[in-house]
């Protein structure tokens, strides 16, 4: 019997600095109830997807970032997400900024059951930018100095009958992301971002070209693995930042099964089958038969790259 | 100052079973002497160059198929090659079978300078296929049978004024391949390959989706480790068992600088900056600032997958 999920990749649209929790809260709902018309099992939300992309903007006392942290999940203004994804009977994922009790930064994502139980937390590994003001990029990307890296290494959950694992952002550009998981047996890798639209550092890089790099990296990591990769984006206009979108989902033989066009809230429904991961995994990519692990020891021995003298 | 180097990708048509070494290294001959008349520095042939792909015909006694394979480099059908190489003043990499005088067979590729010298040598660690006859298959794929995994691990090596490394066929497929030699700082990975348009135990998937697994995976491999890649096929009709083209130069940021169409003897020459990886390695693929090692530990701790319970 097939394994079928159902899985909506639900975009978010620009956040603006001035929209409060709640009116976001109330779009995810929107969405989610869109998703539940088409049946879905699971919907996908963005990174950071309760506020606007704070670390553009520079905080010269760290502290005041932490309005866009959440101390609690599910807190006041997130519980009737959770609410309505159990009403649903719908999985869900979504991430967030998370402030521990102990006074811990992490950019974060979570799994949640069809019973709106946490079933999973991710911290996002590979934070890009930078940690202080940099006056040469034409705009900040600070994550470096909001967050710390995830302290959660890249654990997968057995879900919905299958094997699912939660990356975030810039992480699905590292090889090494997927293949933890796939060495875990992923079958599903779900994942959001906010990718601005221009490089910082290179004006002339614009958003065809980092619309390539996304899809280049996920579809490679979801062939690479065989594995299903569920990629969803904030998009748009914030505050004069532009976002880009791509939030589509992939199969695992690399190809796009479901893309979402625009840069608004949307959501695209589509039924995967986890049974498909079979092929791959059982054949070019059946790892056991083909990894030669005693000449890969400089991916964890060494982190930067050395040169020959 | 720029460093470019000067690449050309020589692909091969078809190699019958009844074609000699001498016949083949001829028609290489005829490609060097055209990449020559466009300025090349360095020349890339395909894998296993001098034979047909041979994996595909089953020998029960192994011994036979030692008829494919090299007992020294150069020897005399070959050192033609590497005399007007180095009378072009042109260095050169190319792929064979190689038989060591303690008995061991590899899948091995060569790096030349442009002196004649071999300055390196690699091993084919990704050994796609099988070891016994296999008659679920539509054809033989029998490459673990006739070689074994290489012992030489990723090396790379300075010429040219640059880094580069060799892989081989599948080894393209694996992220592994790339990163080990990109935490080497390595800036241009040359590799050759033998591809059969159909997979032999998927007869749906046709030459448009390997075509598609090729670019994915080399173009990923360049991006994510801001090294140019060139790609070069052995392509067409080999006894009714045909190879598909694909033939390319793919620069540091993933794009595909030159791609040869067709299937024959061909030859395409790019100026390549080795420059040009500079801005991927300081800034997204900056391994030093955005690695984390401690969360990569399965890649080299276990082998196969290993999904939870």
């Amino acid at each position: 019997m097939a394994r079928i999920v159902k899985v909506a990749a639900a975009q978010l649209g620009p956040i603006q600095l001035a929209d409060d929790r709640a009116s976001v809260v109330a779009r995810m709902i929107a969405l989610m109830d869109e998703a539940a018309t088409q049946g879905a099992d699971l919907i996908v939300y963005p990174e950071l997807a309760l506020t606007t992309f704070f670390p553009r903007w520079h905080h010269k006392d760290r502290a005041e970032a932490d309005q866009w942290f959440e101390r609690e999940m599910p807190g006041p203004e997130t519980q009737p997400l959770f609410d309505r994804a159990r009403g649903h009977g719908m999985a869900m994922s979504f991430g967030y900024a998370e402030l521990t009790p102990e006074g811990r930064h992490y950019n974060t994502s979570i799994l949640v059951d069809k019973e709106g139980a946490i079933v999973g937390k991710y911290r996002k590994i590979h934070l890009p930018g930078h940690e202080e003001f940099d006056t040469e990029r034409a705009f900040q990307h600070l994550e470096k100095r909001y967050f710390e890296p995830g302290d959660l290494g890249f654990p997968v959950w057995r879900m919905l009958g299958g094997v699912f694992g939660m990356c975030i952002c810039n992480d699905r550009r590292w090889p090494e992301t997927y293949r933890v998981m796939g060495l875990q047996g992923v079958e599903m890798v779900v994942l959001g971002y906010n990718t601005p639209s221009v490089n910082s550092q290179m004006g002339e890089e614009r958003m065809d070209s980092r619309l390539f790099h996304h899809r280049l990296s996920v579809q490679a990591g979801a062939y690479q693995n065989a594995t299903w990769v569920v990629a969803v984006a904030k998009a748009g206009e914030e505050d004069g930042h532009h976002l880009m979108g791509g939030t589509m989902i992939v199969d695992p033989n690399g190809f796009i099964a479901a893309e979402l066009p625009g840069e608004d809230d949307g959501v695209i429904v589509h039924a995967c089958d986890l049974d498909a991961t079979r092929f791959g995994k059982e054949t070019i990519f059946d790892f056991a038969r083909h990894r030669r692990i005693e000449h890969y020891g400089l991916i964890t021995q060494r982190t930067g790259a050395e040169p020959p003298p």
